[in-house]
């Protein structure tokens, strides 16, 4: 299995604290030693930095470290490797572009069977059943809508294919189209929202703490999504399984009659 | 107009001294102050590491130049912005990605006009001309070849559609489906392989000498593709306007009957 962090943020946030703890989990205090990546979406651009080396040791991960980029939403992923060998274009988060778009798509779990999908358009560059999956959602996409739909339109279809590609195994997802961060929990996946009054926060991997009150103005929201929580005594939110969430600038979006989102409890009336 | 620096070996090879020459066109020996790319390929996967700020004064650059990543094939670009407004998605090189390979696409020049070419698949996530030609060039290939085709197809192809855009107006390009790197001069661009036996070299840019003998084996093969020679007294071709050279592993390809390759006064027999 791998971890996964996600960060949604409503005024550009730099990462670096979360981003310390879960690189520890990269060959020091987790066994997931087979790379790294992560994606930072600065306006409609986006950077990647990928090491296929263990994040606990990467040097871009240094300095990635000591160079704060400031972002809206960010994904990231580290891996241990269970399908597709050790390799530069096996490292998640994989990109894509659809509609002017850049598409981020990081994923824990496996998914036996998806490799039988049949792709048109996006087509995998390395052999892990993630960026089958990641290609055949877009595929999805593109052939349902030309051109970009809008945007409850586009969650409800996002919302199905993640439900779809759930029943052939584990599907824990963060996904970005630049304006939303999608999170599928198939298994384990949990979110934190920060906002005023900001407190003091520990990580659990390492010995570091910030005073987010140091670092904020009051209006600031941000929010993160991990596979495990990163930090004891906040109030994470554990998801259930089948549960989608989607956030937009920090926030929960509101999404009556999206089914899947929220608890399954909360499914709504679409079929 | 902006500078472009590539790179095609036969071993994976460190660019280090030819970027640290580039860089400094960036700010401080060049006006070339509206960010700069590079894209690193390591067999199939891409590293791609973009900076809207300039590379004389940048973070990211220097991280680069401190920790040499190796490749067979380098493409970097360092911008003087004629054409959409400073900001990362505005920044070469651009990828996408097509058949299951990750394409890079530089560009120094001018394409009035191009915007007014139609695109279908492939989508500007920014607003420079060079993306647009960029989807354009992909569209087309897309468009007419479902699947890969074969090495010699593929090759008469771009360079029909190379010079069907330098048509338009400035079109100096570097482009990597990473296995060849396609280079088209229409104004300015020059290459330059080192081979055994190697010797010292020294850029015109900065006070750095390299001894390549220190650096090599006397199998290495690595050739340098830059808009001006990055240093005195070596053996820089300078390519013709309208031809076009394409390099793998370090060595020229050899394409009797690509129309446009070599001296344009070689144009060989296709229509």
């Amino acid at each position: 299995m791998c971890e996964l962090l996600g960060m949604s943020a409503n005024v550009p946030t730099d990462i670096c604290f979360s981003f310390t703890g879960l690189m520890q989990r990269g060959g020091r205090t987790g066994p997931h030693r087979d790379g790294w990546g992560i994606a930072f979406y600065e306006g409609r651009g986006c950077r990647t930095f990928h090491d296929p080396r263990p994040s606990a040791e990467s040097e871009v991960a240094r300095f990635i470290h000591s160079y704060p980029l400031k972002s809206c939403i960010v994904v990231s992923h580290i891996r241990q490797a269970t399908h597709g060998r050790v390799c530069l274009e096996n490292t998640h988060p994989f990109t894509r572009e659809l509609w002017g778009r850049h598409w981020c798509f990081a994923h824990n779990g496996k998914l036996p069977g998806v490799k039988l999908r049949p792709l048109r358009r996006f087509r995998p560059v390395g052999t892990t059943d993630s960026e089958h999956a990641f290609c055949w959602m877009l595929d999805r996409l593109a052939d349902r809508f030309d051109r970009p739909p809008a945007t409850r339109a586009l969650r409800v279809e996002i919302a199905r294919l993640a439900r779809d590609l759930a029943t052939l195994g584990t599907f824990n997802l963060l996904l970005s189209d630049a304006r939303d961060l999608y999170c599928h929990c198939s298994t384990t996946l949990c979110w934190l929202t920060r906002r005023a009054p900001f407190g003091v926060a520990h990580l659990i991997d390492t010995d570091l703490a910030i005073d987010f009150k140091q670092e904020t103005t009051p209006d600031d929201v941000v929010t993160i999504i991990a596979t495990r929580p990163l930090t004891p005594g906040e109030a994470w939110h554990h998801m259930a399984p089948g549960e989608l969430r989607i956030f937009r600038l920090g926030e929960a979006v509101e999404s009556a009659g999206i089914r899947g989102y929220g608890a399954p409890d909360h499914a709504g009336g679409l079929p």
